[in-house]
């Protein structure tokens, strides 16, 4: 028997819980989430638009920065699984899937 | 003792040693997999972008569709990961501490 | 009298009658079109995200990526023009206003 | 002899002499201007997100987003325009040979 490679179980019922209690869910199609997504993501790539890459790896330690980059990783995480979960697609499995296909598409 | 949220302690070792065999590791600077997760994000959202919200609900389980969400879904997923990783980013900490402050900044 | 910033009014023409002529007014809502707006910035970030800042920019002269990235960039400003044509809005009008709220942002 | 289908020259000079004046070239490759076009489409898919396709119509002429999509739309269009520059590329062309590829491949 395999350990999952990642489990998003409790996040998952704890946004629907979030979302029931604030009448969001008929905002949250697929569509929407898949938008809204974009809109996190810009903000994470903002903090690394005007940065070297290797000024880019301290960007989670300095402290201007520390929050902000957690937040943000944060935000788009949330969409991320929201979207699969209104989909009803199992993260742990298509991940699987997927890191098998990579594992083909470029042999180490 | 609370449950976490999420654990992705499995995939961000798996994920590490996929590149370690393949040697990408200097590749792999914050600024570069921030790129990466945007043009994930665009392939993602292109399975979307021409479909009513109503259809949007059914791309999971449209034949024509089901598999790429899923792969997409899982590579958007896979350069979060691998991102927060390379930050030091303890990720089940980051979303929790954001949900506390969605839950200050919309009250149910 | 001032010369326009940008004259985009020969394209804005030529895409309306392009989508007449393939019934494509119903599916370019600008909720849609900003969709596909961030599906062509993904696949044009693409061709940059594994670069270095100094092989960025050779991009448009290395033959193996010359067409792909003058394709690219001509793929999001179609969108682009195409969103701003079906909200009403004046390109030129805009970015003069904008540019003009840049330089009291930042000045010289 | 064929009117251009678009015109961004003055644009594109005011655009080199606003970064010449802030000494801002350093930060303008190609792959940080890819990057702040990513961020600035995630602005403006924001504005969208939570609309049905029938109120992105409105958008513009929303007293309460219609400063804000107009400066979203500039602001893309002005760092894909400073993209283009930068790397060289002639947008007018690349627009032409775009459609002629578009309307092959789409035919009427």
């Amino acid at each position: 028997m395999n350990t999952p490679l990642l489990d998003t179980q409790a996040l998952e019922q704890t946004l629907q819980q979030f979302a029931d209690e604030r009448d969001w869910n008929s905002f949250h199609s697929p569509k929407n989430l898949a938008m809204a997504l974009t809109g996190e993501v810009g903000e994470l790539v903002e903090l690394f638009q005007w940065l070297t890459e290797e000024e880019s790896t301290q960007v989670a330690n300095n402290p201007a920065t520390a929050r902000a980059v957690r937040d943000e990783v944060a935000d788009v995480l949330l969409y991320l699984v929201r979207l699969a979960s209104v989909l009803g697609i199992d993260l742990n499995e298509a991940v699987e899937q997927k890191m098998k296909s990579n594992a083909l598409k470029y042999p180490a």
